[in-house]
């Protein structure tokens, strides 16, 4: 049985004590007994993030989630600035740079759009899978296997029962699971 | 004649001192005399930006340019800091969000790696114009018009003169810049 925590969660939201979806998905995940969650605008509200210590936190993890709401078609900067200095060349890419090789990655995303707006008939024209290239191509540089996301559209307007079956499946697919070596 | 700035260009570099194309490409437009050269990472070094002044700034100019190098498939962290911070609802979309519509926006953009790499045969394994589908569909969400982008690749291995002639060429289109009703 594996006890230790092997999931790492990151998070970030802008304005979190707004949030509806992301604090509930937050709450459900953060206390499990193989979750390391770390929100990241909480803990470099400078932007100054400490490279080697998440390096370390990445290391220890099988699995890799990344958690937020989608602003302008991305994560929020955050989650850019933790790629640009944590994902460095010699540790995730590159010589040497193997550290994420064979783990496994989940984007777990809301947006406040429906699904139907995603798309050449929508007002963000494309599919949202062909606007998370960079977050999906990020991942597999790094050799990691690219889960299938966990998304949930159209925040500004869902049902409560909606967002709470949502947040629970987040939860169940966290507490399941298991490495690849272990399926 | 035109004689005021009427184009701002955004432009961040993790490490300018160690930059060879995008510092040789600030060096040849920034001090054109249409041109608001803003600088993030050295204006904004705690990532705390000011909105109402980049507002402003964005109102004056007729053309937008973000110019940087590519990290992750994206810009670097400041720029997505930046749109999340300043385009905002009621100033850049939603009701009363007319601030940008009208305006022209152009990347300017270099990468590492060459462009064969940028495809399904490449390590990068998807073209580069669909993995800055999040920039273009920002710019069009705005309601501004999405320039052809200007982009140097293969940043890492390029001769001096096809650097200088493409630094030189980026100069040449914001010299020749009118807006469109202009033209």
């Amino acid at each position: 049985m594996q006890s230790n925590p092997n999931i790492v969660v990151y998070f970030a939201h802008l304005a979190i004590e707004q949030s509806v979806i992301n604090r509930r998905l937050r709450d459900v995940v953060c206390d499990l007994p193989n979750v390391d969650f770390r929100d990241l605008y909480e803990r470099y509200p400078d932007f100054y993030i400490d490279t080697a210590a998440e390096q370390s936190a990445l290391r220890r993890a099988d699995l890799i989630v990344f958690q937020h709401p989608i602003y302008w078609y991305g994560a929020p900067a955050i989650f850019k600035h933790f790629q640009d200095t944590v994902l460095l060349r010699g540790f995730a890419y590159g010589p040497g740079g193997t550290a994420l090789h064979g783990k496994d990655f989940l984007l777990v995303a809301s947006t406040g759009a429906p699904v139907e707006e995603y798309g050449p008939d929508g007002v963000h024209r494309y599919a949202f899978e062909d606007l998370i290239r960079p977050i999906e191509q990020t991942a597999r540089f790094c050799g990691m296997n690219f889960l299938a996301p966990l998304v949930l559209h159209g925040g500004h307007t869902l049902p409560a029962d909606v967002i709470e079956s949502h947040a629970l499946e987040y939860r169940r697919r966290l507490e399941a699971y298991r490495p690849a070596g272990f399926r």
